[in-house]
């Protein structure tokens, strides 16, 4: 087999570890945890359905291809749970390294091309991966909701938190924010979610 | 909320439970099964990577949302191993119905978009979706190989069995099929999978 493929399948192979990294989020019915794959799988599918929303005009196949692969790192970095501040003084750190080794198995063009992208969604100032965060945001909310908030329950989330993360998804999509917006405070309503009246109106 | 994005995402969390539809095939590092979500996420990105091998011009956008949506029926329809041929016999009958009702779902011209798409995955008569197959069949094929052939041993699949799907690789990529090739016949040379005269030269 030439190189280049052999490379190509040693990647294709390596990315099937991001099934067994799980996230804190939980699937719908009360399940299990969910993992990567699962959560980037669902995100492309959404933002395909949902692109008409993008506050800007965007390059679907860009976006969905950025909500594939955005989460590769993990592989080797682990998830960070999204109000883990923490972890999150590490991550950067951790992801670095772990982009270098994964996707350093493919063929030079190819490793190119995937930490452009990578880097892209991270910095989340083109129009694409503004709208592939919306998804990432989104796409845990609706899960989240669908079992009455029992992710922020048992971390103890606030508001406050929910509102500094979820205001990400503005920047993407104005309508679906709005979507965000009632979500949250409905579950504030019920009681899932602790009001905290700075926060709320901080991320009005 | 409007009617037509509380349809988008009715219909993006009633996919959730495609997380739920285990297949046969088993994770590399001989890890649990693998479900469809996470099956459609590889294919996906596997579909992406190889692209230069598809046979002809493809919109590779379209073969990854065919990738990523063609597995969605089998929520209702659940997953019939390759191999199971009592179990083919009403898969098709199964997936119309799950078709008909997991798509409505969506705003109709949603549901008519995808269900055009999962047809066409279905006839496998278009470059797009003669790619998308290739990836059906390489994805598992790379795990199991990495698993030393266990998923055929469980089932006691033969090397005739094997040709008679991977031959659908073909179609789509020359080159994947190429790969196949050897893969299967070196997992003939290490005895995980039984040799069959007739069907190693039916699949050359």
């Amino acid at each position: 087999m030439d190189e280049r493929l052999q490379r190509q399948l040693d990647f294709s192979l390596e990315i099937d570890k991001e099934k067994d990294v799980f996230r804190q989020t939980h699937l719908s019915g009360h399940g299990r945890h969910e993992n990567d794959a699962e959560h980037a799988w669902h995100m492309a599918i959404m933002a395909y359905i949902l692109r008409e929303y993008a506050n800007e005009s965007v390059d679907i196949s860009r976006v969905m291809l950025m909500c594939l692969i955005h989460d590769v790192v993990e592989i080797d970095a682990g998830d960070t749970y999204a109000y883990d501040e923490e972890g999150k003084k590490s991550q950067k750190a951790r992801e670095e390294k772990a982009k270098e080794r994964i996707f350093s198995l493919l063929p030079d063009d190819q490793k190119e091309e995937m930490i452009e992208l990578f880097d892209e969604f991270e910095a989340a100032k083109t129009p694409e991966s503004k709208f592939a965060h919306s998804l990432d945001n989104l796409q845990p909310l609706i899960l989240n909701n669908s079992n009455g908030g029992g992710d922020w329950k048992e971390h103890g989330v606030s508001a406050a938190q929910v509102y500094g993360r979820q205001r990400q998804t503005q920047l993407g999509s104005e309508k679906l924010f709005e979507i965000t917006d009632q979500i949250i405070k409905d579950n504030i309503r019920k009681g899932n979610l602790k009001a905290d009246e700075g926060a709320v109106s901080d991320g009005n």
